[in-house]
């Protein structure tokens, strides 16, 4: 059994010892043990909190957690980098291992925080991009590779505006408001639209592709604030998309670390990526290019990734057994029948071209429990209609019967094809 | 020092052999320990190879691998259920850790071949969608998740033989020759288009999101073979995509396990993945959507994900360092000075309407040695013209300069915004 305490309970503390209650069983299974969140320590203790808090503890006093033995692993989730830096040095200090989802403290103490560590377990997967597992993709999936170039949206709120923009002409002053009031956007926006998020995120990516020491004032850090629908008119005009973008790029032995707005070719996949997602590009000389997809924010998808980085720690040396489960789940699941898949289909059929076909075919497809959602029909050659229609959803076994109907149908004469429609 | 034996030296075995040694510095680093390659058995000792054999030798006999007990790691790329998994259970037996890119191997003998294993390291990431370090992701990196769903293109020869018929309207029959020639298909392309490769594929999927064991006659798989340009009209009508998607998705305590062609929306981030590429869409209950994309076969792709399992075997018990190297790089990489980043640029100009304008802000931009690519001129108010104007690289200094000497300039009056375009 693992111990965890849990340092801070705002949005992402609070989807933290949710889930380990919610998704115990799960979690068990992945990492062959238990793993219990029993402190939680808050600023204000009575401030309402969306938290079962029967089976845990919940304290102002950081020492609770520091100073009880039986606590394995520290959550820091408070942010900023002082108390932050002092909690997770104390922590490390007697041994407990540490997971972290703050970017502003690695972003200026990753390395001087990689050598208090020395073998005490720090992870901080959630740091960057939220509840995709970069850190995990960057640091062991690509370690064969040299990483050419990183090509990165990783701040949610610009990309949700700067898709408005494009998509829909809204000028930067009024959807800057929406986002306020959507809540991307912080009342004082400067720390997401100026760039300063992604740069710390960047400066994290960096160092594990290419192990450079930078600091956020080191860098080129340039903000969305300055765009306009006529720099918009332009990339449309010359297919390109506008994103804020985190570069980082071998050049020699010199390396770029840079985050800007940038024009990139309608025809990269990393600008087909709309709205408030992320989306990291990593171009590696072995591997090409590969992309990673997902929400960059919000509790549970950081949470997702703290969690990971828990039940890896509880796994210790063991590793990952081989078919991700250290024991089976207590509830096996079976395969569901083929017959049994629900779904919405498309069927192209070939019938003879006279009057009521349509009428007979409609009522075929009721007889076995099938409404048709669109249609299309048209004469092809040899007296042949050629109908093509989509259904809503329904039973493989019934679409199946229907198009026996179908063939089997005298006046008809169809020829079928099915093709299932996955929404 | 690991020593390894690559059984199989075809395209992928010659890349793992190839890479480790050009990469070897970069690896000790990740790895902490040197990596050597010393064995490669093959069929024909004769056979010209793209490999360097000065430090490695060359047997015919797979028992010159597993009777070798220096050997601590046997790479299996022989393909195949039946040899391959003789070699893979005695190479577990004496201890040897193995890595195997086959998939029809886990696809059949995947619970064995754990039962086999127990704590000595079986790694398979090559098995699925070559360079895109999915298993990985799925195993670790979404493992406080239940998996909602999972959606994946798979097969690279389906993925570019649909796009071709999507996007220019080739028939199947003249796009299947075309694949033949590129070699994308092979002579019998049944595997691949009749989805079998999918499924193989899909089952290991669904074994590390679902702990469900089944085999590939146990599924639905159903292939492309059928697919004409009118259900390419169709699909263009309702603004579907269509995908070969090999889907794994939970309801209740059953799994669906399916592979088929599939009509999908065009807003959905997978129906924008073309060509031979590969995607792997996974819904998690807390991770919502997240997909990872990249080159699902080559030698070098796969070779990446083969050698990244050697890496983590290498690491043993003690896992990634938090920065990603054991050991600082032998060549220290630097961050490039932010005036010498070379890009090309977008530039927003508003200068004062009158003859010669154009010309001498051309005449400014080429004293900086900047070229003009694409421009776009329009009156706006007040006597003012508006010129949107892209560059070809040139160097980050020399736009500056540029910039400030437009400003300056009596006659223009310019205000200017510069934006970098990354191509």
């Amino acid at each position: 059994m693992l111990k965890i305490a849990v340092i801070g309970a705002g949005t992402v503390g609070s989807s933290v010892i949710n889930i380990l209650q919610a998704n115990k069983e799960l979690i068990l299974a992945r990492a062959g043990v238990s793993i219990e969140p029993v402190l939680a320590v808050v600023k204000n203790i009575n401030k309402k909190r969306k938290i079962n808090t029967e089976n845990i503890k919940l304290s102002t006093n950081i020492d609770d957690a520091l100073n009880d033995p039986s606590i394995d692993l520290i959550v820091e989730l408070i942010g900023g980098t002082n108390e932050a830096y002092t909690l997770i040095k104390k922590a490390l200090g007697k041994g407990k291992a540490v997971v972290s989802a703050n970017k502003a403290l690695l972003a200026y103490h990753r390395y001087e925080l990689q050598d208090l560590a020395k073998d005490t377990p720090f992870e901080y997967e959630a740091a960057v991009a939220g509840g995709i597992p970069i850190i995990n993709a960057l640091r062991e999936g690509l370690s064969a590779n040299n990483i050419l170039s990183i090509k990165a949206i990783l701040n949610g709120t610009c990309n949700f505006m700067l898709t408005k923009m494009l998509n829909e002409g809204i000028k930067y002053k009024e959807i800057l408001k929406t986002a306020k009031d959507l809540g991307y956007a912080e009342s004082d926006p400067s720390f997401d639209v100026g760039g300063f998020d992604a740069a710390h995120k960047l400066l994290i990516l960096g160092s594990i592709a290419y192990g450079i020491d930078a600091k956020p004032e080191d860098i080129l850090i340039e903000g969305i604030e300055d765009i306009r629908l006529a720099d918009i008119e332009f990339a449309k005009e010359f297919n390109y998309s506008i994103k804020l973008l985190a570069i980082a790029k071998r050049k020699g032995d010199q390396v770029e670390l840079r985050v800007h707005p940038a024009l990139i070719s309608k025809d990269e996949i990393l600008s087909k990526v709309d709205g408030v997602m992320n989306a990291i590009s990593v171009t590696g000389d072995i591997s090409g290019e590969t992309m990673y997809y997902g929400a960059g924010a919000g509790g549970d998808a950081t949470a997702s990734a703290v969690i990971a980085n828990i039940i890896d720690i509880a796994r210790k040396g063991k590793g990952s057994p081989m078919l991700g489960f250290n024991k089976p789940m207590h509830k096996l699941l079976s395969l569901m029948p083929k017959d049994e898949i629900e779904t919405k289909y498309y069927l192209r059929l070939e019938v003879e071209d006279k009057a009521g076909t349509l009428a007979k075919i409609a009522q075929i497809l009721g007889e076995n429990k099938i409404s048709i959602e669109k249609i299309l029909q048209k004469p092809i050659a040899n007296k042949k209609a050629q109908i093509l229609l989509s259904t809503y959803t329904c039973v493989e076994k019934n679409i199946k019967k229907a198009l026996k109907d179908l063939k089997l149908h005298s006046s008809l004469k169809a020829s079928a094809l099915m093709i299932r429609i996955e929404s």
